[in-house]
């Protein structure tokens, strides 16, 4: 079955877990033949997709996103949602221990019936963008997950290809820890659409109360971007579960917006052209660079440059010119 | 004499100043003519180049960065140095009118017989860099100049620019104002060399004190990068010039600092790669972009994509086999 495509989504249809995992590991890869499996399977799925709802989650380390999942997604499926977690790491150094560690740390979500909770992938960036996860959150809906949350995992950029794949950006902050030390980038709070305000609870109640009311604060300097709803800062706590049942009517509330006027779908094709013009700058690049010639050239105008015989500015001039010519 | 390339590079040898402005024309000219003209001009001058201190100054708009640069500028200019004002403006929008505004706004200093003052250039980024200004540096330096003052203009990404434009970067903020309504980005703090606190004047003394100390505090959190010193963070007037003999002196101070092992000198030409393979990077998508086959097939693909008919993945990696058989 691993390597029949047709077997692969009738499994996947049917909810087969390994069927999908295997899926998502061609839609992941970088191969060729692995693609145009992943694209046949992907081809024929593509009426049962869309209609689960996106949950970017973020937020740094240390701040209890995998015990915030484990809560809220243990929740959701009780109550009879199919959720699937998935993640992007951007940086790569974390993939090889957590796969393992994605499993030991949500332990109650991981052995739930409703959930398929899906390892970090490794290396699969092109360009900056998570290349399979898009196709990957398909997959999940074509086997029936209803609620797909998106882990942002290590650092750097991967907040913004995390918020380019989902439909909702949910930002964990932790109270007390001042707002330089969360490594809140002011282009992560603009574009948060949930603000929860994680551990409150074992005494930390209040301060976690005092943080909502200063971020809520805080938001209103913040431009609305396309959202039509003020941002809500909700303080709550993975091991008591208190402040849960508020998440769930707020994102509920938020999709609610979101279905009207059919703007989800309209985004969700606007991201996918995002992700295929950076995809395609990238490849593009990537070819230009790799002709050898071209190689040459850039090798010796950098030596050149380094001598100080000519200017980075002059240089780029004659490349532009090369150019030109080399390939009429 | 505008057009002779011999005559301009003796007059602007010689310091007249409409040489040195019609060569900085050339230079930032995108046009092959005019690009081949500036070469010539530049290729015999190089010998003459290196020999300024090059400093960037950023700040909010508002923030009083034209204020400084006159009474600092003229400070200099009126101590026997030549003083050149360099513009970076990466957005454009605000060139037209600040043609005139640089002028008038620094009414002082572009009087001055040791001071030249550069309009804003309009539209001439190139892959996000400012093509010009760094061959617009050593045009500057061979007409003599001795201190160049490079500033951003307008908002956006114009900061890391004249970062890699220059040796040294002021950092310009006033007191009072909170650090969300400085627009001061984190990566922006980071990379200040020293920082200014302007407009310690009118009864703000004590405040800008107490912004210097708050700043002067935060600034223990950033990492000192390549930077061997501590970060001054000093309150000036530009009005009464209280501050600027202490900034000054730590200009001088970083300097000495930086021409310490050739610092200064292997950092200029890292800088000058960097803008090679940031125009090289642009130069060479634009040209594989515009091929017509390339063209056409992104267009279709996007078609396809905005139907649903096809995952922007999957259209990437059509576009990777396309190209591969297309361009052997």
């Amino acid at each position: 079955m691993l390597n029949d495509p047709i077997k692969l989504r009738e499994g996947l249809l049917n909810g087969d877990r390994v069927a999908l995992g295997r899926a998502i590991t061609l839609a992941e890869s970088l191969k060729p033949e692995h693609r145009s499996m992943a694209a046949e399977i992907i081809s024929g799925l593509i009426a049962h997709t869309g209609k689960s709802r996106r949950i970017g989650i973020t937020g740094i380390p240390g701040g209890g996103k995998s015990t915030f999942i484990e809560a809220y997604g243990s929740r959701m499926a009780e109550a009879g949602h199919k959720v699937a977690v998935l993640a992007v790491d951007p940086s790569g150094v974390l993939s090889k221990g957590s796969i393992l560690g994605d499993k030991t740390r949500m332990e109650q979500l991981s052995a739930h019936a409703n959930a398929f909770i899906r390892p970090t992938p490794s290396g699969n960036m092109l360009g900056g963008v998570a290349a399979g996860t898009a196709d990957a959150i398909l997959l999940c809906e074509a086997a029936g997950y209803d609620t797909i949350l998106v882990e942002t995992v290590g650092v750097g950029q991967s907040e913004t290809t995390v918020r380019d794949l989902t439909d909702l950006f949910v930002l964990l902050v932790i109270s007390g820890a001042g707002d330089e030390l969360q490594g809140i980038k002011r282009g992560i709070m603009e574009t948060a659409d949930i603000v929860v305000v994680n551990k409150a609870d074992s005494g930390n109640e209040t301060k976690a109360k005092e943080t909502a009311a200063r971020l809520k604060n805080a938001l209103h300097y913040f431009p609305a971007g396309e959202r039509n709803w003020e941002v809500s800062v909700i303080p709550v706590s993975s091991i008591n579960g208190q402040g849960l049942e508020h998440i769930e009517a707020e994102i509920h509330s938020c999709f609610t917006n979101l279905n009207e006027n059919g703007r989800l779908q309209k985004r969700r094709k606007e991201q996918d052209g995002k992700r295929f013009r950076e995809m395609v700058n990238h490849i593009g690049l990537q070819k230009i660079m790799q002709h050898t010639d071209v190689a040459a050239f850039i090798s010796d105008a950098e030596t050149e440059i380094s001598k100080g015989n000519q200017t980075g500015f002059s240089a780029a001039m004659a490349f532009a010119q090369f150019l030109e010519n080399r390939f009429r």
